[in-house]
């Protein structure tokens, strides 16, 4: 799914098996509980959506942790059927169960539909994502 | 410095004593070893600037590790000076040696001086920041 996207595609290596470095990441997001990595499953088990949230603590805001949604994909085949809304909003849950006060994402600014989907469930468009990318 | 701003004077309680959530929020982020709380000190050791980095492993571009800019603050009485310039040089050049392949942040929209500032380092307004705030 990662791959599965046109921005993704050019920055993804999805062959058999897949690519070492893809099962390096999973160990260190695993080995940090500070971030959770969810996949939303069909009935047949098959994986059709997933994220990743990280909880991050930090002093500003009375030393609010902050909650950040990060990689949120879903099945091309499996588009506007709530699967991306089920999982944003179950993040947002779990980071304000782990008390935090805000919860923040970038995306692309050429995902305009992301935006309308993330407006539609109370986020606000209230800053600049800026990247470096190496 | 949090409290010393247009967004964080309504956010920060600024007392004597410290309240005890500042405490417990700075040794939540000196346990993780994904973050880090960086100060700019002067010549007598008082403290300038900060910022928080945080490294985020992750699937994404294959399995490489993203870094998170958060809560850069320069004194008001010292800014324009490059305390913040050297802070966000740092910060970058920490998320690279750490094989991180891009560095992002959000700044609120209102920040306009700090977008240009970005942006002079070598940042580009490629994404939207959405946040929720509880």
């Amino acid at each position: 799914m990662l791959a599965d996207d046109h921005l993704g595609r050019a920055r993804e290596r999805l062959e058999q098996p897949l690519p070492d470095c893809y099962f390096a990441a999973f160990d260190k997001v695993e080995r940090d509980g500070n971030l959770t990595l969810v996949v939303a499953e069909d009935k047949a088990g098959r994986v059709v959506g997933c994220l990743q949230l990280c909880i991050l603590p930090g002093l500003s805001s009375q030393g609010a942790s902050r909650g950040l949604i990060e990689d949120v994909r879903v099945a091309s085949n499996r588009r506007s059927r709530g699967i991306g809304e089920q999982l944003v909003q179950w993040a947002v849950g779990e980071a304000r169960a782990r008390d935090c006060k805000l919860v923040e994402l970038l995306t692309h600014h050429t995902r305009v539909d992301a935006q309308r989907f993330y407006e539609r469930l109370g986020f606000a468009k209230s800053h600049v994502g800026m990247t470096i990318r190496f």
